[in-house]
């Protein structure tokens, strides 16, 4: 088919708003830790990000979208370089297929930059870089193969993933791949690396602009991921925008309600919190639920993860920033409510249990949010231990105690005293 | 009509742009106030962005583009929750009317939320949420009405809003129904909530590079916000966004010249009021004007404005970061120079008096604009004095002095030194 | 040619996202100055956008695409307040002509900002914005007219600049044009300047979220700059978009390792600017080379610019914030690499040394360079001495010594503690 220019322009632009994510994300995380560890919380997104660029291009996009062996991994060689694909000038429905790489490329970037909310202030910066490249090869890579890569999509026979083919779990723009996936990793590498020293008192957000700047680059840039996901510039994006909007709003709502009930009163950081639960929630729902639908589900995320984030005091895992508590557990949130919101006049076109559907799809969604939540947590646990009886995961004490910064980065964030 | 790939593509992206103008308003706002309540600044963007989002969604929409009772306002059932909007499929001149509909959600948001700058201090967080609401409702959907509800916008026989079809004021991107509107409702406010307790000391930025990069998110955002008002990508949006991008220009120029002269100095805090003081003022002539007639505009408005912001010390209303000074006169400063400047041949083809258009167009836009003022003014006043006389509006003096975040919020917006 | 819809969207876009990077440079600069020199550094940019926004519409943009005085400055009169332009409706290959032009502004106003890293905490207010005009008239308009002017580009049978043209160099977005351009004059303007009193200490950034934070909206906006260059919505931009985010991912892995093996750690300034290098090398490159040539090239920028940024300590020249070192150099390497890693297959369809293409490629690409960076050096340089004579250049030593914000501003640009 030809290139369609509206088409194509749409996600040209997506390209420009999933960019925005990288210093979305490095502001939300960065401005919650302390001004000890900042610069390190900042730079391993961008790092994360860096590391998964190049990977992607040089084998990540062969071994997600390649030809699948068995439903479980695309092929390695296939489009190893991305050279032969700038060269075919196919498109998918319109869409050079050039740019669904990159689009995809940013997924992958973003969803390893997550994980670092979990191991803010104590993991050493060359783990990090050495796990972020080996969890996208090895858990990234394959999950979003299961996931996004649909039969065909490619190249006309290309034979993809399991869940997207087989299963038929619906997940729009990535609450399982991404979000699950993201949040069950922290779960593992968090429990591996330990409780940081300053456990068990309140963590103080150095920067609570930074972080509501943050969320809002984030919320941005996501109707990029979200509506990008549709590949298409028409109906079904626009009415996947609404679902991201407005189920975003709503979980804020519900975020700082529950916690003036709660805490008594309410803060940035919950808004911001709130915020990003939202739009977590929405990202398998975006094109299965109503407008109406998306704010039952945004307002059902919001509330759920106030507690949620409270569950790492409860279990004991030191999961810094809650990534478990925001995108494992919005993730699952969002995945498990389609089989009960889903609307068949949206364009994922499926009936959940409270419209008459019955229990099919909800049973596909818990497979799939469950597939993925254990791999992840697995190898990403695996990975972890083998790199802390490697090379170590975790800075000594006395560097903690000084910071990470000012340590291994040399470098303070902010210098406000004039010379 | 079809969907037209290219208009969708250009909208859904509009949306992304709007989006940054959440955080691009919050720390706009945010760097300007005291930093003893710089998170409760920026959470009032976010939550008055978050309560709207879902209004519009539940019947807000409705309201404003459903069919007319007698230009007033819209039928509050005909499109309530959206959902059958969804359904239909139908386009305005291929744009998706749902796109339409969450295009104008994100106008009705940010411009409730342009008010929170006139309360800076000292408003209680809850009565804003309810300001923020009711305002809403009973101000800005049935304003919106009239002035963006063109006849035969949603449905081909639906009858729209007063300003838009009788009057035929040119009003391209919402200078009465956003920033006059807004203006006259934060003045309102304003004197209802009375003067800070820091009223007649110089007020000190607490962060100006928050501040210059929210205007700089504006910037970028407002590009959507009257180019998207062209609902096509074309030659009408291309030019807009000519007369946008360098009225801002002449007007960051015309207010450092002018407080350079006045004050003998040039402050960040300036230019950034420059610059949304010139998009403030290009946002109803945006189609109307010339590149070197927005030039003349900016540089009109900015050089107005500087001195604008002057008369609240003079009136001894306290409008904190001058949304009456910035908002209101340059909305009218914009609207009344339609009337003098504007030319044939761009998009809205009208002569303006300088054109030899004679008084015809000014008279209107006068008409535009007092009559929102008033509405919004007296509307607003009478909510925000409802609020008052139940649930209260304003701190306690106790709570303005150890400041809104701390005492409110319980979270200070910086923790910068290491624990 | 009627207007395509597609590609006007993705271009008017295009022109969010480069507005993006203006308080994406003011950041990425200003967070690396001192404090009591950042709102003076966020202003230049802001500044001189504004002045230069001016200029382009009323007779830059004739200057720059006018019909050509033999190739080396375009007619002052022919589109002089670009008016006719906008009622001509004509279309470059369906881009509305307006748009182009508009696009072309921010390139344009971009540039020149760059110039200001080089002048840090020492250059007077005034100065810098009579520099920014003037360079911009002398030298912008003139050298974007020889390599961004293609014959026949805005009227059929126009005649453009000589590098575009006659010499055909590769530039795609802009190495030479913008980066060599700017970076040349910073090296002048730093000359003449002479060294700041802190010279010889080590530069600490008083900021460093916010340069990571500008690095980002730089990122981001560059896909504009550099995909938008391809003025289409089509297999070019996208092609051009993959090798921009990877050569940045490359640049920045390339930077921090080797800042580490050189310096012994990694720091938020050198992922910062590993970015901005990778992205000014691939900026002439970006249509020329392959996924994996543009990892290369960004490898090889990165790794070359922590070296180049030494230059000035070895020199003598205070080029405070390294536009030298990033921008000169980076755009020298990437423009010289085409030469060698030039892929047919790309859009630009030309062969470099590496894969057979001779040295024809490579001697244009020198003569392109070399004829922007004497150019560009000295008439900066006259200028700037120029003004150094007349209104003078350089701040006192005693307003240097408590800070140009404090002096000439009259704002600090943080008030972190609660009056």
């Amino acid at each position: 088919m030809d290139v369609d220019t509206g088409t194509t322009a749409f996600m040209l632009c997506c390209i420009i708003g999933l960019t925005l994510m990288i210093p979305g994300l490095a502001l939300f995380y960065g401005g919650m830790v302390s001004v000890k560890s900042s610069t390190n919380m900042m730079m391993m997104t961008f790092g994360a990000c860096a590391i998964v660029g190049v990977l992607w291009v040089l084998f990540g996009f062969s071994l997600t979208f390649g030809t699948s062996y068995g439903g479980f991994l695309g092929s390695i060689t296939e489009f190893a370089g991305m050279k032969d694909l700038l060269e075919s000038n196919t498109t998918i429905a319109g869409l050079p297929i050039t740019l669904f790489a990159l689009f995809q490329a940013l997924f992958a970037a973003i969803t390893v930059a997550l994980i670092s909310g979990a191991v803010a202030d104590r993991m050493k910066f060359g783990a990090w870089m050495v796990f972020a490249a080996v969890w996208a090869v090895l858990v990234y890579f394959p999950v979003a193969h299961w996931v996004f890569a649909f039969d065909g999509v490619v190249t006309e026979d290309s034979v993809g993933g399991w869940i997207a083919n087989k299963l038929a779990a619906i997940d729009f723009a990535g609450g399982t791949a991404v979000h699950i996936n993201a949040g069950a990793a922290a779960l593992a590498v968090a429990i591996v690396l330990g409780k940081s020293a300053g456990w068990g008192q309140l963590r103080k957000p150095h920067n609570v602009p930074l972080t509501l700047l943050g969320a809002g680059l984030l919320w941005a840039g996501w109707y990029a991921f979200n509506g990008g996901s549709a590949l298409a510039a028409g109906n079904s994006a626009s009415i996947v925008m609404v679902t991201t909007f407005v189920a975003t709003c709503a979980a804020v709502l519900a975020w700082i309600a529950v916690e003036k009930i709660k805490d008594g009163h309410v803060t940035g950081v919950g808004a911001a919190s709130g915020a990003i639960t939202g739009l977590v929630a929405i990202t398998p729902a975006c094109g299965s639920v109503t407008p109406v639908g998306a704010i039952i589900l945004g307002a059902i995320a919001g509330a759920v993860c106030v507690y949620a984030v409270g569950l790492k005091e409860r279990f004991g895992y030191d999961d810094s920033l809650d990534v478990v508590g925001v995108h494992l557990v919005g993730g699952v949130v969002g995945t498990l409510l389609i089989g009960f919101l889903a609307s068949e006049s949206m364009p994922n076109g499926i009936n959940g249990l409270f419209y008459g559907g019955g229990f099919d799809q909800l049973w596909r969604q818990a497979v799939a949010a469950g597939a993925v939540m254990i791999y992840s947590f697995v190898v990403a646990g695996i990975i972890a231990l083998a790199i802390k009886m490697t090379m170590g995961i975790r800075i000594s004490p006395d560097e903690e105690e000084k910071g990470i910064d000012a340590t291994f980065h040399r470098e303070a964030s902010y210098e406000l005293q004039p010379a």
